[in-house]
């Protein structure tokens, strides 16, 4: 393990550099270094940079989704060694606390997104891992790094989106935006036993994705036809089931509830830059459920398996590749969506 | 049976009068005709009062809380007979439309909130039950008509808060409201197992009542001292496990969601009036679930085992009782919440 | 509608005959009068004809899982009208009783297993169908009455197997018995998210078919291999998550709890003609949960949608076809799974 | 802290001695050294005498029902201190293998029934526990050490047995055994809103105790009236909407089936000496659910708060108590249950 790496710092105000530092070492006995094989660029990575995220501290390693192999271990890691091949959760949990202990470990009293936000994160040649045995999870051989690169972060997020519309077989599951999240949440969808999915996005290119992956049976693109009529169509007369809000634009808040049938549940996994606007009067009978939340990645060995098995499959969601020495050029072209891209993975520093 | 009776008219605008009708007959196979026992005075009979209630038609007998006694049934009613002492569900439904078959009655494709609103109600001797099999709970030869008085409704929509709110043994629940339907929650959120139960209202005479009835662990009145701190306080800092808002006051929706502890859920039992704001950047991470809803009084069943084997008893909410010939006196009082009245009773017409 | 038809007719030990028979009649108002285009022969059939049913009545119409067009309705009748095309279950249900209310149909106060076992069944030409609005499903435009064929009997049967053991995404299923229930429930496991269906099968061409169709990942014959290795394997030591039986072979419910892991689910949807031995002092702290029973066919209307969309597809189970007049032929052939029959369908009877 | 202590050795073949042992020191940095203020002799230590527990090791200290004071830490125990008063999980667990993380700590890969049976127990003056931050519980100041004395044994293993049965607010309970564990049950089974709770046990004055702590609404004696019949005519008919099976009698698995309803739950917590019969034929249609298992105590954080708020006490069932100097009679005393001994408290030893 050499002494210095190659990194991306996030200085605040929107400023970025690559940069050598130090390659991190273990501070406590539950962390793990990590060699990181595969990261990407996340919508979140733009948030922070755009000021959005007040809790990001600057001077800070970005990046949170990645995979890699473990290089060191701390004295009180007990599920790993050193060369295992691991997928990273986007979430720091201790695994003790009151919070870890019911199952809701984004709100860890010790953890939550750290990686990337309060401490270094993964966009480097090498990561400290916190509580390594909860936060990172083996790749088993049949799968290569790529095959799991999602795993701890947008996939767990399109499964935590349709774990909380309570989906049930037969069910119409209508989910408002196709990029990355919204496409992992259909897909987790159809493992809950959806008849039907509709897909909802004003980029009739990623509708076409959606469809042309299996994943939606009916498209609909707001700025072509309501919304609402397509769905009623669609439904009998009664409304989706279950509603997936992944889009976090103007309107798509409003569109969601009045989307969901009566007694639906409407599962909020979008970021909202704006407060929204509940109007329980008219409401009021419809009885809906709402669902408010930021990914609780608590389900990474189920989705293992669903990966291993070949019943989940993210691949398709890698439409670029740049080594980390391109990552500033990678940034400014994801931000700006060139070239329909979806998800941009960052490859190892190339001497 | 005589040809006509007494009974309660709503003409709209405020307006009420007491008059001589019709005794209702058979419409339908499926209607019984229930001699009125007791009737009570809800809230929601002020709401329509008030014009809150748009789908409220004038020329109605008002009323939807009452018992009585079986005196005629359609042909197409199967598990009643005359004679039969019934408590009445406040939702009408035909136990056979997609909604029904969910358990989502409320929501019936033929029903919904009719008697008393858009069909005439029990504000009288006697009125016509449509889907009687459905809509009526037999009375067992252990309990008073007015043991089972608040079935149907306020009783039911304690139970809903608290189904509703997912308690679990050992939670910290957070009541807002010690009214009819708050007391009633709290009945129900003790039926759930809570370790510990909050009451939360303005009007300490209704507190007491909440610790008189072992009903509530807690009372926190907000113009005393600071709600959020109170139930910090209380829970190790964490919030309440559960929140069942049943005030719909002007500050409720915001407190309602703030107590609760991350992951937890908030019930939304109350009638709002105007519309809520919904934070959801401030909210986000804190990965909570909001349930909005009128009554699904499904479980009129399990709550008629309940109060036959002694595990509920609303009858403390009974304050005051008056002859249906002076009910339009019992209205401007209930209205007024003079004497501390919690529940009003209208016995039979006096000759 | 003529006055008499064909039928097969159940006469005791073993007994047969193809008989005229009136044509039959309402007989209550929530009867209908259905005209069959499509029955099957099911091994129940088989069980009745070996004195295995002790409630089956002797001069009975046999048959409970077909299709057909409604020709007549009872006066209180209220979902269906002449001329809709039904798919019927197996299970006769009141919807009104306390078993039916609480989602326990086939265990009907007033009904269970009646048509072509109590009452007249359906191999026949036209059949009398009691509670008809619960017993009937439409069956939508864009399916053929082949297509809804085994929604009422053993389509249900594999649904509420796979719901019986409580499948959550990423498990392993074990299925014991590849027959058409067998097939169903891996087809239905898939809908709840397995990750790794286990078909096991003394006989090799329905494991084969298991694998065509995509329903199984794994096949298992246990005259060849040790199925508790060979699931042990597959599942890093562990064995199922969650155990279909549907075979209720001489050493299926053996295998079948101890293939299961620690913690697991065995649902037991066979009949079994002995009792069965239960060694709980060794299954001691393996915690393991057993739910035994007959089918439940209460969601008839979820999986008409799953049809609808494709999501389920029951044809390939069609086998053998032959019509009414050939019904005593199809039976032997039946009952010696000639040419790998899977399901024999009946088609109408040719003059 | 000394070095010696006294402690009760089991030697194999119903042999016991009090001796003279070493201070156990830590082993492992989650170990933690306890001393015990409180424990208790348990029908699970006559099982071992008996050598009904093949696992259990020979000159091994016996008990695993215990409260005390922490004195000291290994260095990987992160959330107790030095001088933390804990009660002590029966079962010692991780908290990170395959089973702990799905909540099944009583399949823990590196755990199990470990205190008393395969390593020295808690009938000493100091105790060991492995994974101590998982086994430990800490007690509120409100609670005195004997108030939290069967939090991690018996009272876990009501609450087991309740949560097992899936008892819903409304339904009538039967518990086969009303002895330490099924007096537990009970207690936890108004947890959930049992309307009618039925103790069944051949001692009456154990059944008195039941009818006087407020825990059974009916008691039925098997020697003095069928059990069948009174079951069914407390359930107009029906049978038990739910099953614990405490006894672990002769006939008590027999019994268990057959007095709960169509559709009901029978949960297993007793143990038992010998393989049951299950008679599936009989019971085809009825549709039960068994679940059969050794007590998972996971939820002990909620009912501590439950003992906290008072909503749970389980100081009537201390009948008796001793120093550790006397406990060779007191196992005596307590096998013969004499003096209608419920629980065996075990006090320090006095010098």
């Amino acid at each position: 393990m050499p002494n210095t790496m190659m990194a991306l710092i996030y200085h605040g105000n929107r400023r970025l550099s690559l940069e050598e530092r130090n390659v991190p070492t273990i501070q406590d006995p539950r962390d793990a270094i990590v060699q990181v094989t595969r990261s990407t660029i996340c919508t979140s990575d733009l948030h922070i940079l755009n000021g959005a995220v007040p809790q990001a501290n600057p001077n800070t390693i970005l990046g949170h989704e990645f995979v890699g192999k473990v290089i060191e271990i701390g004295s009180g890691v007990h599920t790993l060694c050193r060369g295992d091949r691991v997928a990273a959760n986007c979430i720091t949990f201790c695994g003790e606390c009151y919070f870890c202990r019911k199952g809701f470990i984004n709100n860890c009293q010790k953890g939550g997104w750290e990686l990337g936000c309060r401490i270094d994160g993964c966009q480097a040649e090498y990561v400290r891992v916190p509580y390594a045995d909860q936060g990172l999870t083996k790749i088993p051989d049949c799968l290569t790094d790529e095959n799991a690169l999602f795993l701890g972060d947008i996939l767990s997020s399109g499964y935590f989106g349709a774990e909380l519309a309570e989906i049930q077989p037969g069910d119409t599951v209508a989910i408002l935006g196709a990029g990355p999240v919204g496409l992992c949440s259909m897909m987790c969808a159809k493992l809950f036993g959806a008849a039907q999915i509709i897909a909802i996005d004003l980029d009739p290119s990623r509708l076409r994705i959606a469809v042309q992956q299996g994943l939606a049976d009916l498209t609909i693109q707001p700025n072509q036809e309501s919304v609402s009529d397509a769905v009623l169509h669609a439904t009998h007369g009664r409304g989706a089931d279950a509603v997936i809000e992944a889009a976090g634009g103007k309107d798509t808040f409003q569109t969601a509830w009045q989307i969901a049938r009566p007694n639906g549940v409407v599962a909020l996994v979008a970021m909202y830059e704006e407060n929204q606007m509940l109007p329980l009067p008219i409401m009021y009978g419809k009885n809906l459920v709402f669902k408010t939340g930021g990914v609780d990645a608590i389900h990474c060995q189920q989705l293992i398996h669903l990966l291993e098995h070949g019943k989940l499959n993210t691949d398709f969601l890698i439409t670029h590749r740049s080594p980390l020495n391109d990552i500033l050029v990678a940034y400014q072209q994801f931000e700006q969506k060139q070239d329909g891209c979806l998800k941009w993975v960052i490859t190892p520093w190339e001497d």
